[in-house]
């Protein structure tokens, strides 16, 4: 039995390229005392990751040269000498890009209930995408009836929750991404009452599509788009920094018009949101999102690959926008998922 | 009876300076239903004024050229036909650098009891200078003991209060001034834990006096110090924007280093503060202070000047720091001030 792992070969300045990694074959560990070892189904693919490897300002470590990728990924466990961990149950939580990994409790983000959703849903809707859009957006957008929500990468594994999230919460949201077939898409599916396409001009269109000024900023991707949109903001608006996916590199800083004057004229209030402050909230906020699954008010997207080697080229489209929905490699097959996959022909 | 007025000459671009404004002098207007005509004792002076005249963005509409100067003050009613203002009253609200003038309920802020503490503190540390402190701290900074509070302006009419304020919290408050002198004053007077002179390296000064970050940054300047201090903050730490100070023109809009990444990875909450939404809690909120005023815990300090004609160039001292506390125009004294000197004599 070999351990396929995508390893860090050297370190990007900006956004991961293949080359920056290598596929290598090891051994699979045995897990000691306090471990488990956890046989990955779904390796999850995330913007975040390039923060992960880049020796910029990060909320974490980079990932050591040589060292397997970090990702967060969806596994069973095959064997454990953790007290509370059985084998046979579906973890969601730090196992990288590879087939196996030994973990301790700190690796677990959540404990998974097959039963709940197909197994994907853990790493997408029900993992941090959808914890994060609904997270973030009822935590600092807090939108309300009528109001206008901007949200960037709006066709995106967070995006098209928020969409729906603030549709169901009696707001207005607009989507901005990068193609009319994902504006669409987004009014279509996600809940979306119009889309900007970013290559076109962005500041009559957000007049037009948001005469009233855009009360909650949802905002993934930051730089330009966000220059525009900030002086577009209503008064009392509130703007969820979530992610900074436009900028291509940190290094050198990166300068941009200056936004305390607007801050302070529209009293706005700009938050940072990391979904990894609110570990304690998973299991109630996904299984609401899982209620809503199940009852059909919530779409979601998934673009499964399922060939270990392309994670890295995976990343890559993400960050080009050449997704649609959750990027995830799904490497095996559970038995579990055969119920939901005949559920689904049903 | 003349009504002396500083009147707007030209529009500035920046700093208003002198050469825009001139004194001319009117007759005194009567009041009609619904107006009383007020007698100004104490004219602000506010760093805010800047904002009133620049054609710049900004929370209302630009001073008209030939308008007398928009300016909060401090007078006693001495006509009215407004059914709730009595003559005799001391009222503080918008009117204007001028003698007299006339007023309607919507140009009333507060109503003052000049025995709660002489009449010039009711344009300063009981006028919006205090209630911002006061409000923009516990709003927004909400510091918790142990905290490390950073206060740009901090020997300043809003910093001075602010120091005292965050250390009757529990907080450790830190000074950002132009001078030395400045900064003793707010460690000697205002409560403040140690002081920065931003004309030194800022970077080695905050990783000295806020090792572990700053926790709350009470900002009333913005610009550079603000980049540098953005990048020294705690995770999840607060930012209050409550000015501008700093920035000599925004047209063109001035540039700085993006702060998205900052926000995102230190989750920080940046918000702007403007207290005239804040009106129906200054009688609440002065209470409290003239309770700290009355048992000594609370020191402010005023510049007082006395002649109409240079409220422009006290103006422009604010700007450049030639001001020592809350800077006012007293263009008369009241009966009842003479009892507040003689207890202070006392």
């Amino acid at each position: 039995m070999q351990n396929r792992q995508i390893l860090l070969k050297s370190r990007p300045v900006g956004i991961p390229q293949p080359e920056h990694f290598e596929l290598k074959s090891a051994s699979v560990p045995e897990p000691k005392d306090g471990e488990f070892l956890v046989e990955n189904h779904v390796l999850s693919v995330d913007p975040a990751q390039r923060g992960y490897v880049n020796d910029e300002n990060n909320y974490a470590p980079p990932v050591p040269i040589g060292a397997v990728m970090r990702a967060m990924a969806v596994g069973k466990v095959v064997a454990s000498k953790c007290a509370d961990v059985r084998v046979g149950e579906f973890l969601y939580g730090w196992f990288g890009w590879q087939d196996y990994c030994v973990g301790t409790r700190a690796s677990i983000l959540r404990r998974v209930d097959p039963a709940q959703a197909p197994l994907t849903t853990a790493a997408g809707v029900l993992g941090i995408n959808g914890l994060t859009a609904y997270l973030a957006l009822h935590d600092i957008g807090r939108p309300k009836a009528g109001e206008t929500v901007l949200v960037t990468a709006a066709a995106g594994a967070v995006g098209s929750i928020v969409g729906q999230l603030a549709r169901k919460a009696g707001a207005r949201p607009i989507a901005v991404v990068g193609s009319d077939d994902k504006g669409r898409q987004c009014c279509d599916e996600y809940g979306y009452a119009g889309f900007i396409n970013y290559r076109q001009p962005l500041e009559p269109a957000l007049r037009t599509l948001c005469p009233k000024g855009v009360d909650v900023f949802f905002d993934n991707t930051g730089g330009e788009i966000a220059d525009i949109v900030i002086r577009q903001m209503a008064l009392f608006g509130r703007v969820i920094q979530c992610g900074t996916m436009s900028i291509a590199s940190w290094v050198p800083p990166p300068t941009g018009p200056r936004n305390d004057r607007e801050i302070l004229t529209r009293r706005l209030r700009i938050e940072g949101f990391v979904i990894f402050d609110h570990l304690a909230r998973y299991d109630e906020t996904a299984a609401a999102l899982a209620t809503m699954l199940k009852d059909g008010s919530l779409r979601h997207a998934e673009d499964v690959r399922t060939d270990i080697a392309q994670a890295p080229q995976a990343l890559v489209d993400v960050y080009s926008g050449r997704n649609n929905g959750k990027m995830v490699i799904r490497l095996r097959w559970a038995a579990v998922d055969d119920r939901w996959s005949q559920l689904q022909r049903a």
